[in-house]
């Protein structure tokens, strides 16, 4: 396909390539580019309608971004980006050097340059760095067919006209909110006062994204109003950005799991001094943690030189023990993230979790004691100790696994840090005296 | 606000009520009503507009739901039923017991039971368990003047008539899509052929859900149709199912990464049995797999015997590989998920996981040299083994973690299963034995 269209290029079929590539969606035109060399992207991509040309764009790498921006043409660039709508040219100026920023904010008109300052001042991850200002006002006292004349004026350029936004004349406030299909379901001589819903879910520019995501999850909605302190509208968030807003909180949390610094670069476009730093800290912090094991083990260097077989359960109690907590903690943290579980469970999760760690303990332990009694044929007195602090290190993890993430939560912290590593290093440190305690109480006294 | 509301119940206020009520999301009164008794529930359901009743009986909890089919009459059933979009219809129904799925099946009238037959039979977790037959079909020939009073005759009860689908009239198939926009947009004599979009992107009934919600995200796509295996449209799905779909499969992935069978269930509504069974499984095979290691010290017995030291650093070498393998395991399965890391990526991942790995490797078994050495005043040799151990175990957990979860996706396995739990009884096995060769080379030979 990219050959195919490479090779007509090369014979300087440019007409057949134009009615080829223009048939294509323009994401699906924003992956084939990215598969040429920048000759044919330039060529390629100054034969794309204005339009198409636009929507492309917003959807290219930065690298090919940046490529275009630095080989075009002032008169060019005021094409494109003119196109181009705002919050789309808000994501792509965050990421662009300062010589492209200026490149682009020297072609652009004032009002609009004014804009993009005001839009790029909002904090990051806040509901003004993901609203866009293409949406369609009414006002209450029209018509539906002087609604709908005027959307028809206006609308050719918005990103969304689903959801037209009623304003208030000289407030500029938000009143009510019309689905477009209510101006073609009902007779055009009502009056959209009538037709519209006051009963608005909106967000203020400085809400935090994670917010504006639940309420779109809470209430099915496909877009929703921005307004400022004042209460007028500044703008509107769509769904297909939330939708990206929720798979960057999931990534995050996922990299918070997984004792690392969030990040939302991707993994094949980071440098290894980022990725490297990235990992560092919370490593460091666990192994300087682990140094209290380190401690206990010492403490007890006499029972261990008795028995050297205690030292052969260390790894399996301490993993198991890990994992145990692991999956309790990554139940609440997730449970806590969809809102499912709120502060007041604490104690229904803290009674569900000495429930199943009872469970999970008690068979864990017996068969493990069958496995190293019977077969491995280790003592009885070590086969109980070990199978013992067993089930303490399992009960013990799952408690402090589901407990902890709610008490964080309760502390205003994020209840993701409260994961796998840092539980395993909490629950390492008490199995480990439980096992030795028992170990020097039982065995040494004989 | 639900204690006056009782109040107002009780003093008989029944209109006021009802006032009150309506005025709200529908989703808000669905949360209200949890907090109500059965009695005062079954007053207040009652009482709501039957529009409404239904869309607020869709965002119900599922006892609530049980106990409101099971008290209704055979008549207020049918009502509440038949106002139902057959989407919510199939998710309610595909939790209830058998007594109430007879009651309502028998008071749905035939066309409607097969649909709801044909719909159940749909393999979990495809397009068409989550797809909805109420949409707006328009045909080719249509101008828009006649396309718009069509829609205004049927679309009342459609569930998202902000695009429609133009249809072939004999075969049923899918030819293009109109968003709702361009009818408004356009001039009302232009014909449906010249302004719909062909270019369609659609799945098929029985596709996995996890791929049509990586179409939604790919193309930012509100709703798409669904089609059997002759390209007969049949259905569509709209992108409030696809957020939850989302959501539900990050969950899978968070569960499976901490050990875990998957599970749909909320974790208050599940019960202990199914709680203890979804963990215990895995974390028997972990357990057992931690077998080899506790063979591996055991075979360097006389080695920890004489250095009974070195035991003292195994929890801290143990953890600190396998929370470095988790960051590793976690980045890498979440790009494969988001579709940023592809297959053929494996030897970029590998080459960036040596280097980020020799950088972290280098920095902690430095700073852990310079703590067990010149702090803790251990031994020259074995702090010396104790951090070359480590930097080889942070090498190699970094490789393993970022290495299986592609190979495992290349085996069409789920590349969340090669997280951290498992990454971490591979790396401890191999971790130990480094650590005890290099112990037995070094420290027995003087």
């Amino acid at each position: 396909m990219v050959k195919d269209i490479v090779k007509m290029i090369k014979e300087g079929k440019y007409i057949e390539v134009r009615n080829e590539i223009t048939k294509m969606n323009v994401v699906d035109i924003a992956l084939f580019l990215e598969e040429l060399n920048n000759e044919h992207l330039l060529i390629i991509f100054r034969m794309l309608p204005k339009d198409i040309a636009a929507n492309v764009f917003s959807y290219m790498s930065y690298e090919q971004q940046k490529y275009i921006i630095e080989s075009f043409t002032d008169k060019e660039i005021k094409t494109i980006i003119g196109k181009l709508f705002l919050d789309d040219t808000i994501d792509f100026l965050e990421e662009m050097p300062a010589n492209v920023v200026k490149k682009i904010l020297k072609n652009t008109d004032e009002q609009r340059r004014k804009l993009i300052n005001q839009f790029l001042n909002y904090p990051e991850n806040s509901a003004g760095s993901i609203m866009t200002i293409e949406y369609v006002e009414l006002k209450k006292e029209m018509t539906i067919k002087h609604a709908l004349r005027h959307i028809k004026k206006t609308g050719i350029d918005k990103e969304t006209i689903d959801t037209c936004y009623v304003i208030d004349d000289s407030s500029r406030k938000l009143e009510g909110i019309v689905p477009i299909r209510k101006l073609i379901l009902n007779d055009e001589n009502m009056i959209i006062k009538d037709i519209m819903d006051t009963n608005i879910k909106y967000v203020y520019t400085i809400d935090d994204q994670e917010k504006v995501a639940a309420l779109f999850k809470k209430y099915d909605l496909i877009s929703m109003p921005v307004v400022d302190k004042e209460n007028r509208l500044v703008g509107i968030i769509t769904i297909d950005d939330i939708v990206d807003v929720i798979e960057q909180e999931n990534t995050e949390d996922f990299q918070k799991m997984a004792a690392m610094q969030p990040s939302e670069k991707r993994y094949l476009e980071t440098n290894v001094t980022f990725l490297a730093k990235q990992r560092i800290t919370r490593l460091l912090i666990l192994m300087i943690s682990a140094t209290f094991t380190a401690n206990i083990i010492r403490r007890f260097e006499d029972v261990l030189q008795s028995v050297v077989i205690l030292a052969a359960f260390i790894p399996m109690l301490m993993d198991t023990g890990g994992n145990a907590g692991s999956q309790s903690s990554t139940l609440i943290i997730r449970g806590l993230a969809l809102g499912e579980i709120k502060l007041k469970d604490v104690f229904k999760v803290l009674y569900k979790e000495l429930q199943v760690s009872c469970v999970v303990g008690s068979v864990l332990a017996v068969l493990n004691f069958i496995k190293i009694y019977y077969v491995e044929k280790v003592g009885f007195k070590v086969s109980a100790i070990v199978c013992l602090s067993l089930f303490c290190t399992i009960v013990l993890a799952k408690i402090v696994g589901g407990v902890l993430p709610i008490i964080a939560k309760k502390l205003k912290m994020d209840p993701a840090i409260m994961a796998g590593p840092l539980i395993t290093t909490i629950v390492d440190a008490v199995a480990l005296i439980i096992y030795f305690a028992m170990a020097s109480r039982f065995l040494l006294l004989i």
